[in-house]
């Protein structure tokens, strides 16, 4: 490891795991955190347990704001553990100067985003610091849900099931890049942002039996398929021509040499789910306006050790890594 | 209230409580947040839930590091509750281009404290921005503790009470300050940062009833007299020359022009106790090396309404306002 902190130490990539876990993980190492995914699982089992900082830059972009964005973020984290979002704590850091309206605004996003996870703030924080010492806002919101289906868990992944996600990728990524560059205003994207716990609500209600959620942050739907292929000791191959991708999103990938499946989501999420399952989760899926792509986008197997392999619509094959570098930063 | 944030915004007192309610409150307001005090009261009334940042500047400082207080700020303001802290998530927003044995450093401090409080981090987050977003690193640390001890509260003071203060006041304010003015090197003096876990846990066990309990961090023990003699109607009379404050505090004070009272602490606490129980918490008290200058200095009355009077030894009297204004931004 670098003798410095750089930008892709916060990639949610290979340099990210790397600091976390030897730095973080090896200082507070306990069962708890150990297991811990998107969300740690306490209090008996009954109860998940997530905290997340938001640093977006924009702070207002298409399709949302740093105020929506810090509750989907947490209230996603603790759906992808089949918790209901229940009590959050927001906790601020403002730069002096910064305007009072535009901090009114946030917190407006988040109360609408709240009720739609039925979940409310309970305690809070507030810092300002001079100038220079912060980037206009970073909110932090941590957040307990109540489990209601148990056992999710990234490494229990089997052959016997399949791999979905719930709707066409990349769109939040390419949309932070889009208005940082200036060209939010002649394209119809917007970021994906959404609270995931009404679909994973719907998923349970259906009796679909779940094995793994996770949503596609930073690192994109890589970073999540590679985690769940070394977590579960798989190889998870995917069909390319299966991923959904809108328009846009291929546009600015092909233009600037992105990769989608490396793209941020912040409303999509993928999931391992039984065979027998499958089709009823899609189906189930499909009733959301924001799911109308979802889709099976591969299959679990043996083939190699705890690797992904993308097969594209000709017949070739290649490996899809970890993400590695700094993309984005900032994204979130 | 003015149109942008200023640092005062953030001061623990009057402009910081005007922030939280007109912008926060209002867009969140529900019965527990309403009744939040250093923490939450979940779940039945069995946890509590705190939150905290931290962006204290100097990170390194005498008696403690931004690592130590971030597990301190955030176990005391459970322990406040009468909760054994238990689980917290740590949250890291990282400047590119800082030092990894800095991080391990501070990390190995979170750890050494968490030991203190017998608690655990089970999630955490890592961000990285570039140079210039923000100053080194900030942590939000956000806990959950099991309630030992129901019903403490600061709406329940009354003239059965008296007013304690665990150890000598001002002490990580005045800290904090000599070391931004390079004056540390020359003094004894150093923060009070200490996890005030045990103590509330031996006043517990030793079946002290207790009314009320407040860590005395930004705005000091002002802020908390003014807060409690609001939330409970009352007045706290406090006769000044039983505050215990060290030689080094009252120096600085004295040469700054600074009040002790309004000074920040991060291991020193104010206590409403029954008066029939008042002796027997300070004996508690003082088997504890931090407490050993625990001392009654005040008592209830309804002699003004919400106010708090400060007795000079002179037989003088003045009221005692919440603090205004910003004496030191990035004290915690």
């Amino acid at each position: 490891m670098s003798k410095t902190i750089t930008l892709a130490h916060g990639n949610g990539g290979a340099e990210n795991n790397e600091l976390i876990s030897k730095v973080f993980y090896k200082a507070f190492k306990n069962d708890i955190l150990v297991k811990s995914e998107d969300a740690a699982v306490i209090h008996n089992g009954e109860l998940a347990f997530s905290t997340d900082s938001f640093t977006v830059s924009p702070l207002f972009f298409n399709g949302a704001d740093i105020g929506k964005l810090a509750i989907c973020g947490t209230c996603n984290d603790l759906s992808m553990m089949g918790a209901k979002p229940k009590y959050l704590t927001c906790s601020v850091i403002i730069e002096e100067g910064f305007e009072i309206r535009s901090l009114e605004k946030i917190v407006r996003s988040m109360k609408e985003e709240l009720a739609k996870n039925g979940a409310i703030v309970v305690s809070g924080d507030t810092k300002v610091v001079p100038k220079g010492s912060v980037d206009k806002i970073f909110i932090n919101t941590t957040g307990i849900g109540e489990i209601q289906y148990k056992g999710i868990s990234s490494n229990n992944i089997t052959e016997d099931d399949l791999i979905l996600v719930s709707r066409d990728i990349g769109a939040h990524g390419a949309t932070i890049f889009a208005a940082r560059e200036g060209m939010d205003l002649e394209t119809s994207l917007k970021s994906d942002c959404t609270s995931l716990y009404p679909q994973v609500e719907a998923l349970i209600n259906a009796g679909i039996k779940i094995t793994a959620l996770r949503d596609a942050t930073r690192g994109g739907v890589s970073a999540v398929l590679n985690e769940w292929a070394k977590q579960s000791n798989i190889c998870i191959e995917v069909e390319e021509d299966k991923i959904p991708i809108c328009d846009e999103v291929k546009g600015i990938c092909e233009m600037l040499g992105f990769e989608a499946m490396s793209l941020a989501n912040e409303g999509t999420f993928v999931l391992a789910i039984p065979k027998e399952d499958a089709q009823k989760a899609i189906e189930v899926l499909h009733t959301f306006e924001e799911a109308q792509n979802a889709s099976v986008i591969g299959k679990v197997t043996q083939q190699y050790e705890q690797k992904v392999i993308l097969y594209s619509p000709w017949g070739t094959k290649r490996f899809l890594d970890t993400p590695t570098g700094e993309l984005l930063p900032r994204i979130c």
